[in-house]
């Protein structure tokens, strides 16, 4: 039996409420030239005091050297095997996520590139020469007014809308207008990857079914009347699709473990995530205390809470060790009104590391930190890299941490007698 | 997606080089009677100074108390999972290998014994009273001078080579001449295990197909001459046949990986499974020194560098520590050489333990020191085992290193957006 259809099965709720809080690629590295992290530096009072009453730990997020986006690195903290192929998300539907489009469950999502074709329709420059994103909203919006303009008429019983992107990039989302059959993201990229010859025409993609090929029917004319509008771009006189794709419909951790489980995160990315996750997003901003705000206001509505800190991951990838102990402290100074909601169960984590001299994600397991009644307190002093290599918890793969947080509030019944 | 597949996946080549250096069997053992181990108490100052500036952790070579053989403890240090069938090295392979023959792709393989059979031709003894070795290579002689001798009279256009081995056991090697069907190692053993009973013919294995029928024809007269041959013989007046077996032909980790792999081994069976594994094999004698004669020569020709050292493995078979020790302090002596080269990624480690107390390999975690700009320096000040339990890579399974190495060269991309 998997682990997930193991807890599955002895999940049994109770009022025990569980927060995972996760300080987005917080942990980091101690180097030649950074002997220190950004953990070790900060002045954390209030995580002190509490990695004194927990257990430590560290996350594996996806595996020994891979390096994991940020879908990859959640679906694992939210007890999914993140190299599963039913959890992969779908390009499309990320840029979208990225974007903050919410991304309803029945729209199917292209990652759109403007492109340059000669006179005869042949490519030659699969980025349109990397136009400034000015540019790129500009032409946008133009495609937004022709659909406009279209109505109903653009399609076969499809809504389109347009979303610009950074430079070249742009998302294309397509819905079924209501009454139609649903669209099939079961399409082929018409990006034919090299110059010097056409794009593809928008079509199901090898082995996609019946449904597809429909779907491909409905799409492509909306996809034909929105190139031809750009004809007299200079640069951007066409466009290329790729990654079509739905928000994955993953079984729900709720219904999983039988959670009432909530997403307050000031991102899109980590909303969509945890909405593929079944989980409800409470609205809020983007900082802690924002998140703190809706937490207070929806403490009794849920008896999961997933909240995030975005800071620390955009102060690695800055290479700003300043920054990223800047957030942590201000996560310390706020941690007080958390844990005057009295969670039955508290971990701290990251969903991966994003160490300041790397300045990008990494492979490095991440410290845990997990706060309950029956957690087995350690030695460890602080909430630190080094410090959780030697807590009681020990180095675990992320997609563990789902199990041990329902076990610590209770919600897992014993396997066998 | 197995661990393999997924490095694969995200597998990208760059300039950056990874160096391997296995000091086999090095891990050892604190016991009563050995209160310190080899790296405990050899004097390496220049190990030291790497350790400080290096991430430590152990490597389980195969699993909880699995004690590898050689073939699957430096299977699994370069990626594959040992205990995979499509990785298992056959035992006429092996012994071959271990004998130190250089064993070409297409030979078909046999692990021999010198037997006794009676006046009727029944066993009474299937290891020819264990001969010594002398004896075992006086009666080779006889056998290589009658194959000689017959030329190309003996089988049916195939080649034989007779290998002495130790005491009743040797090996023979059989290759198909050019322009005659490949041989198919699909054949079974002769030896019935069991006295009192005739010896097998050489016959295709059940199951197995024309190609291991037609071998069989073409091996059994060949085999019935050499076996006429030692009739007058007083004890081994007979042999028995047994792991027909063709060196495997595993997916390369230069192809996997995007590498540019080289072997340098003094020691053959290191050399033919680094072969098995697509490696170039960069011919050096069996001191560490004569390795980095090599390694400086063919820095440029590379970027992944696999170093083997076997002193430490045969002093601790010996159960000789004061011998593991001077190996491991020979190494250390020259360590600067390798450091001077500027590896980018650099790994030291054993395929297992081979603890002087045992005098054998045994399953024990071995130590292991990564150093690399983006490892995490940890704490730990010298590498040895005990400091190796504390190390910021943690426990891992040893086919967990290749995914480590391949990281912190930056040659593999990120996991999911």
């Amino acid at each position: 039996m998997g682990r997930q259809d193991l807890l599955a099965r002895l999940a049994q709720p109770n009022e025990r409420r569980i927060v995972l809080l996760v300080l987005d690629g917080v942990g980091d590295l101690r180097t030649d030239a950074q002997p220190r992290t950004a953990l070790d530096e900060a002045r954390t009072p209030n995580l002190d005091r509490l990695a004194a009453r927990s257990a430590l730990g560290r996350l594996v997020p996806v595996g020994a050297g891979i390096t994991p986006g940020s879908g990859p690195g959640h679906l694992a903290l939210f007890g999914y095997e993140p190299t599963s192929p039913e959890v992969d998300i779908g390009r499309g539907v990320l840029e979208a996520l990225g974007l903050g489009l919410d991304v309803p469950p029945d729209a199917v999502v292209a990652r759109c590139n403007f492109a340059t074709v000669d006179g005869a329709g042949l490519l030659t420059d699969r980025r349109a020469g990397r136009i400034p994103t000015a540019e790129g909203e500009r032409i946008c919006a133009r495609l937004a007014g022709r659909i406009e303009a279209a109505g109903d008429a653009l399609g076969d019983g499809i809504e389109v809308e347009v979303h610009p992107g950074e430079a070249y990039r742009f998302v294309l989302l397509f819905r079924a207008r209501a009454g139609t059959p649903p669209l099939d993201p079961g399409l082929a990229d018409t990006d034919p990857q090299r110059l010097g010859v056409a794009a593809l025409p928008v079509q199901a993609a090898g082995g996609a079914g019946e449904s597809a090929r429909q779907t491909a029917e409905r799409i492509a004319p909306a996809v034909a009347a929105l190139q031809a509008e750009l004809r007299d771009e200079e640069r951007a006189n066409t466009f290329l699709l790729r990654g079509f794709s739905k928000l994955p419909v993953l079984p729900g951790v709720g219904e999983l473990y039988r959670l009432r489980p909530a997403a307050l995160a000031g991102y899109p990315l980590y909303r969509g995530v945890a909405k593929a996750c079944g989980m409800e997003i409470v609205d809020c901003g983007g900082s802690f205390g924002e998140v703190l705000d809706r937490l207070e206001e929806r403490w009794s509505d849920f008896d999961y809470f997933f909240l995030h800190v975005k800071g620390t991951d955009m102060a690695g990838e800055d290479g700003d060790l300043r920054a990223k102990l800047g957030v942590i402290e201000e996560v310390d100074a706020l941690l007080p009104r958390l844990l005057d909601l009295g969670p039955d169960v508290l971990a701290i984590t990251g969903d991966h590391s994003t160490p300041a001299p790397m300045k990008a994600h990494s492979w490095h397991p991440v410290p845990l930190l997990l706060r309950s009644e029956s957690c087995f307190v350690d030695e460890c002093a602080r909430f630190t890299e080094v410090e959780a290599t030697r807590g009681a918890i020990g180095t675990i793969p992320a997609s563990d941490l789902m199990g041990l947080l329902l076990a610590n509030a209770g919600k897992l019944a014993k396997f066998g007698a």
